[in-house]
């Protein structure tokens, strides 16, 4: 049995935690923490129980627990930290990640603010102390993107990287593209949904796509990037005007984040985009295209956000773990 | 170093050498074979030398040496066997990589013969022998989609895949939508590009796509099924009229294979499909649609085939033992 300890009960350790229950997985939850309080249990913490407590609107446990008392105290083999990103310090994840591999725990990650702000300096923690560190919830959601490029494609040199990261932007444009909307009325459509944040700066703005095109580099290119090497514009500024005239040659446009790592280039930008082109997908999928020496341009689409997608994509790097430590013990 | 023997010295096979001589890869051969003739050199084999006879139309080796010996004598950690599929018998590469496994050698295969008709066997032997059988190569070529499914999407349920699995087919149609060819006409361009075989009857009757979902069936769904179980129509009798009638409804007619493990659906037929449906790929690619319960839909595009391209999985592969083997000792 592997056991986690899961910090982060929102939308996707819900999800996380709806899976173990339904699917088992060989996998039992000894630490739970949510922004408010913790539960901390060698025995196996009841999932349901906690779910029920978070439809409540209760903290999922003990106030007098933080996650780092999780992060500190719990007895599991992998910390699964799925907190909410933030872009600018990545805290509290970064301090809950460096806790966990400095006790020799694993770690599997989709808070893009560590691996963005830190990977090299974790990845090397985590060989340090002979652990894993798996962030493929990183980048695009349910495609596993990251492995493939890591592992499916080893062997291979990666010569371009260009693809719609962001599920948001892809919505708002598609329905200005279907319905001659403007970008408010789309947003504000995006909002009613759940796809777009009261405060969509994050996603409109390009950074979202920005954050995932550095983490792409320092960690599957190998280049040593920070945000602000990332050349953005976002799509605020698009008229329906603009996609009608893309329209009118069978194009449309989509926000499109591309790597050339030969060139330096690492860009975000609205892009114009034949109808037939494999990155233009419709609604809030995502779809990223890889240039290889060897295998040619391959193509990746799939949903790129939401609770089930996302612990999808968790629960691959926990089992990837449970199989190579199964294994090696 | 990781040494290899290498059975079958064609087109992939001189992929996998090229691709060795130029990158390294921590890869030597100390074995290779083609069908008229072995080298057995534990020190490692000289490719350039071995790819110009090939260039000259001779033996790439010694003709008292076989395939078999080359299996049986040479010292390798990892047999890649990547001789042409024969579909009826699976032979010569079911002997011989029935011998590297009970050799106790790892063995790498892009050969669907072995695969199609004798997974559970062969997997048994392998863990039997406590060695990997691997054969990403098998389906789609350079897209690395069994190792999504098998680890990627690790603890998903797969409900369906859906995909265009044959180039051949896919090029023919392709030309027949857009310049109005008939089938004969399409087929003969095919031919002249090196597209399609002398004899096209295992592409175009949808054989080569029926294995392919043999292959996913026994290998990632775990079901047990043959050829015979695959419902099979191929795209011989399409008229350029029926693409034209697709055509007015803005969809086209794409080879699709089928499976629904739940309904025991295994069907290879031509279908009408809408031009923005993300498995209307053009000319030679592939592209293959997984419904998952947790992941969603997921889309992978690329090249189905090519020299380069099946050396990128069998390298994968390759590479992906290694680290295993690496790792654990």
């Amino acid at each position: 049995m592997t056991r986690i300890a899961l910090l982060g009960f929102g939308s996707v350790g819900q999800g996380i935690a709806r899976a173990i229950l339904e699917k088992g997985l060989g996998i039992t939850v000894t630490g739970l923490a949510d922004s408010r309080s913790g539960v901390i249990d060698a025995s196996g913490i009841d999932l349901s129980a906690a779910l029920d407590r978070k439809e409540r609107g209760e903290p999922c446990g003990n106030l007098d627990i933080s996650s780092m008392d999780v992060v500190e105290e719990a007895e599991y083999d992998i910390l699964v930290e799925v907190t909410p990103t933030d872009v600018e310090t990545a805290e509290p994840a970064l301090g809950h990640i460096r806790g966990a591999l400095q006790r020799g725990r694993h770690v599997v990650t989709s808070n893009k603010g560590p691996i963005a702000l830190d990977y090299p300096g974790l990845q090397a923690l985590a060989e340090e102390c002979g652990v894993f560190l798996r962030y493929e919830a990183t980048v695009c959601g349910a495609i596993p993107l990251i492995r493939a490029m890591q592992e499916g494609l080893a062997g291979n040199t990666i010569t371009r990287i260009c693809g719609v990261f962001n599920g948001t932007c892809n919505y708002i444009l598609t329905r200005m593209a279907a319905e001659g909307l403007t970008y408010e009325q789309a947003l504000a459509e995006a909002r009613d949904l759940g796809y777009a944040e009261a405060d969509p700066t994050y996603d409109v703005e390009g950074i979202d796509a920005a954050i995932k095109l550095v983490i792409l580099a320092d960690t599957v290119l190998g280049m040593r990037v920070t945000l602000d090497d990332v050349e953005r514009t976002g799509i605020t500024l698009l008229s329906p005007e603009a996609l009608q005239l893309a329209e009118d040659q069978d194009c449309t446009i989509r926000l499109i984040g591309e790597i050339v790592p030969g060139a330096g280039v690492l860009q975000v930008s609205p892009r114009i985009v034949a109808k037939t082109h494999p990155l233009v997908v419709e609604g809030t999928l995502n779809a990223v295209t890889v240039e290889t020496d060897l295998a040619g341009d391959l193509t990746f689409i799939g949903k790129g956000a939401g609770s089930t997608e996302t612990a999808s994509a968790v629960i691959g790097d926990i089992l990837y773990i449970q199989s190579r430590h199964v294994q090696s013990s």
